[in-house]
């Protein structure tokens, strides 16, 4: 089958990186333990914790469905309540997942702008319903970059973990991509999780770079007690684990798990640049990870459809682009190109 | 990493085989839809559906529990009950999962020889407690080969088939290791599953030689109705879906899932003869794919461990030996000639 | 212990009224089978069948809670969805219920009038996302009356009815307080329900003049098969079944079911009509049941409070005042006179 | 509807004791406060904590499927366990419930004489199976009296709490006829249950005498933390509360629930002495409470239907027969002589 062009409707059309292969064949040689008794999972726990600076208890699940529902099944009761952004994939993209994990736990969604939570609004739910014909909050989920490619400082992300403490709620990090915030924030992973007071993370791997497979970090160790139980019980305990463990094992000793999400980020900012100011085009946020949000003119939407590109229009009818860490440049162009050329824009002063 | 020496303790224990590898680099070519909108997921579903000879409903999860769970819960509602072996692995090594993806179907385990099933006690159970105090039957599943390597024959499976018809239950085929019990009983496919009366198969890929992932297949498509949202909920939707999909499509092709399978069985065969007539050393089930439990003197059992060699021995005190794609020859011999020096043995004729 | 002074903040404050309470003493004397093979399940289920015109599947259960779920959970997999307005109870009072039977179905709200669902928004949800990463509508589910005490048309039921089947989703009508809506259109219960297309009803005693117990009416019996063991698993099937089924029976008898929440209507009215124009007071809602909602200045609320009265203010700070089989007039007089007090009116002309 | 005659099928064939039907006549004066809000409930709570001479927290819910269910899912997560006997009800009479209230938790059975558990199956289960595999173990049931109406001693409950602490498991009581083992065995509550070790009780008031209704207690209060959730949310709270709390109270403070039990222990044991060496006629357990289970030829038991006896065979081929509050001694007489009749027995001494 020859190779499809690349596409920028979300950075999970991207294949398999160079170095996660490698670890995959790497792990390929002979044999080894099921079920995590290996040593590519050794490496891969001891590169997390000195990537984290911490002694976290870590897991590795098939799908970023899987480690956000199990993370939060971990941290709630069927008959508690998790508060979510109107916009968090737990709420829009998961089918039921976390109710479905917690046999019934309510998601209390607020709205917010970009995705993002305030402690205005955590500590508004959870002091508005306290009578027992409502389930009670119990944990606070932010995705980190947002769903629209925003991201929640430190400052914030310390300001809505000290609201959930304050309030007895834990505080779970959708990192689906984790690395794209790492990347454009410039801060340690340490900082923006466990420092900031993070209980639960979903490190996200696929968007990442690798084929399939996600991270559940528990910072908190009593959190994590019977975790293995439940991810084996869920259906989401891998028999030949290496070849999920090794992928991390070796992008985080090579740095790719930041390099791939640096060349996301650049080509996501590039592309935002290449296209402001294009007539009738409005970038719909800040561009701040590997997302970018266009608001088009219907017929702009229809000539791009009608050019082979492919895109998703579900937040706000807004046009999605998401860059990967295979983007490619020229392919960037043409698609900026396109725009120009639909949208009638006069050739950029560098291209005249 | 230095590869570790083979062991038989499981066939899950063994890697990627060429084919599988082959084909995730194969796939690995450029950009492609997610979530099975792709042209390798299209392949894989196009050579099952000519492998089965039939317009089968199928479906690409993650492992085998899941396969399993998700299929049984597709059969019955949380207030039913599931008629399993009492050795089956839905039973004894899924940590709940049938209850838990069900939301509460209860499994009726029925003692039999080698993990199998009969008539007899579906029909026992089926008409035993039909009281609304009892979850009623409604799904059979057997386990083929079976957990200790037994095999039902296509007739012993249609009789199996023709009570459930006859009760109103559905028949699950849990086939984590369904090439095997294919090429042992050298019949298509067809004859073994839908031909027969089975109605839910789930297929193994990982034991086979995959890196992961299962597929299940509904022969009756009314069954599938919502199966693909069911594998959503549950976090076994994989976004990159083309690294489950293109292994199946490359090794129905090349005959690798056969090649693979006759390889490992016949590791068994030739392991089962050279150990049968050890000192103290007796072979426990009939070697009908690729599993041969020993009964060892506990001096034996230990010893073999002090050499280094793992198994299982959770079945009956016995010693598991799984044989899988890559099982080695030379390595076979090691294991066996290690046998005889523990046990004593005269040196076999074709040694002396 | 002394009678408490009588409240008007639910009508679950009222207790049993005299033909339950005598239902109950009948049904006491001598033995009877349990689970609801008795005389007095019999009687009750001829009764409804008759009241209802139709031969429908019946079931009692402890309480509206586990009749609303029970009902959604028979309608929905985990998987799909359900539509129901935004100030539904069984979203905003059963404690995530809906979501633990059906072990993870969502609830789809939309917001509108009173509570009240149109044609128009059942259609947004169920041609909004089709994709499967979110569930699939599969049920509506309308209070008749709402919670805020308003009534459905005949139309609008046949409207919204015509809308489900049209989209594929069944039609669920929570009647915790049927009674009151009967009375107040005047028309059959068989109009009310399957005439006008819905397909299940929860039909609620408890607020009607019983100590406890729901019924769970299925119009389309093929909806009920499995229904007695998914009660019975879920801890909702009485042992000594005729004590929930005798007042029933009785009820429907002697009409009390219909007297009692013609009572309860009329003495709404006759509040809603006395503190019509009071300086400051509002009502919210139109009067159609037994619900009045006031606005309220908050001094007039401190006041009231201040004067013994308990009530609700759940919905948009509004006090919220039911009226029950029970309701004394004189003590409703006496709450309008507070009011009157409080609010600083002026005599009422036949007062003066 | 005239009276049926007394059966001793089940000791819920009894009605309402007239304590209970006082209590409820009692606590329909006058409005009362929802959901536990209200006097009765506050003094049947008292009763309690005065009876078993602590503190506990209580519960009251409908049924004992309930009950034990909520009780179990308290104790343990959907991927552990619980230890019963193989005759337990949780196991063979509640179609699933604690699977489903659970979301999943394994029911592990342990043969023993009579439904008792022994410290030493409760060690096999714990140390048994301790991979992750299999759903770790985490709670114990006993049933107090066992469902053949065996009690165990003091000594017999402490020492499987001692061993359930050095093991981490939790000990629930399912105490569906608790009553009749307090009579039995002479001792006070508060030694039958917390200072023996029990963390957990489930207290029946149905076979008690009551119309509806049991109740549960957690000794260990950190263990009831967010139960008030658990049975909102699971359809297990009654709005007009009081009527299930009135009859514990009344039933208490006249001490009607000691001579309810007293008075069907009795019987069982009349009737055991009386049916004691008729021809044929094996009395199958030690009558230690309300329940005797005979042993009898298929004529007799034939015999006996034919004379309009209900009795359920369920256990072993045996006849059961459960003596209730209400259990007539004329009645039981009568069915004495059927038997003697049937079997041919020669008339008793007393008799000639």
């Amino acid at each position: 089958m020859p190779p499809t062009q690349q596409q920028f409707a979300s950075d999970n059309y991207a294949g398999i990186c160079p170095d996660a292969m490698r670890a995959m064949e790497l792990a390929n040689r002979g044999s080894a333990q099921a079920y995590g008794d290996d040593q590519w999972t050794v490496r891969a726990a001891n590169a997390f914790r000195t990537t984290f600076e911490t002694e976290c208890e870590l897991f590795f699940v098939f799908n970023g469905t899987a480690a956000n529902s199990l993370a939060l099944a971990a941290l709630c009761q069927s008959y508690e309540s998790i508060i979510a952004s109107d916009i968090a994939h737990v709420e829009t993209d998961e089918c039921g997942a976390p109710e479905f994990f917690s046999n019934g736990a309510k998601i209390l969604v607020a709205r917010g702008e970009g995705g993002k939570l305030t402690p205005d609004a955590i500590r508004a739910f959870a002091l508005g319903r306290t009578d027992i014909h409502f389930p009670r909050p119990r944990a606070v989920t932010i995705t980190q970059p947002t769903e629209t490619g925003q991201l929640y400082s430190l400052e914030e992300i310390g300001d809505i973990a000290r609201t959930c403490r304050e309030l007895g709620l834990r505080l779970h990090m959708d990192g689906a991509r984790f690395a794209n915030a790492i990347e454009s924030l410039g801060c340690s992973p340490a900082d923006m999780t466990w420092r900031a007071g993070v209980d639960v993370l979903s490190f996200g791997g696929t968007k990442n770079g690798m084929a399939i497979g996600e991270a559940v970090l528990f910072f908190d160790p009593a959190l994590a007690n019977g975790f293995d139980y439940r991810c084996k019980q869920a259906g989401q305990l891998a028999s030949k684990m290496r070849f999920l463990s090794a992928p991390w094992a070796v992008m985080f000793e090579t740095g790719a798990w930041r390099t791939n999400a640096a060349h996301a980020n650049a080509c996501a900012r590039h592309f935002a640049d290449q296209v402001a100011g294009l007539p009738g085009v409005d970038i719909l946020f800040p561009v701040q990870a590997n997302a970018v949000f266009l608001k088009l003119p219907p017929d702009v939407t229809a000539a791009l459809h009608e050019r082979g590109w492919i895109f998703y229009s579900f937040i706000g009818d807004s046009a999605r682009f998401m860059f990967a860490w295979d983007s490619d440049w020229a392919r960037i162009d043409t698609l900026v190109q396109d725009l120009r050329d639909i949208t009638g824009a006069r050739p950029s002063p560098e291209q005249s």
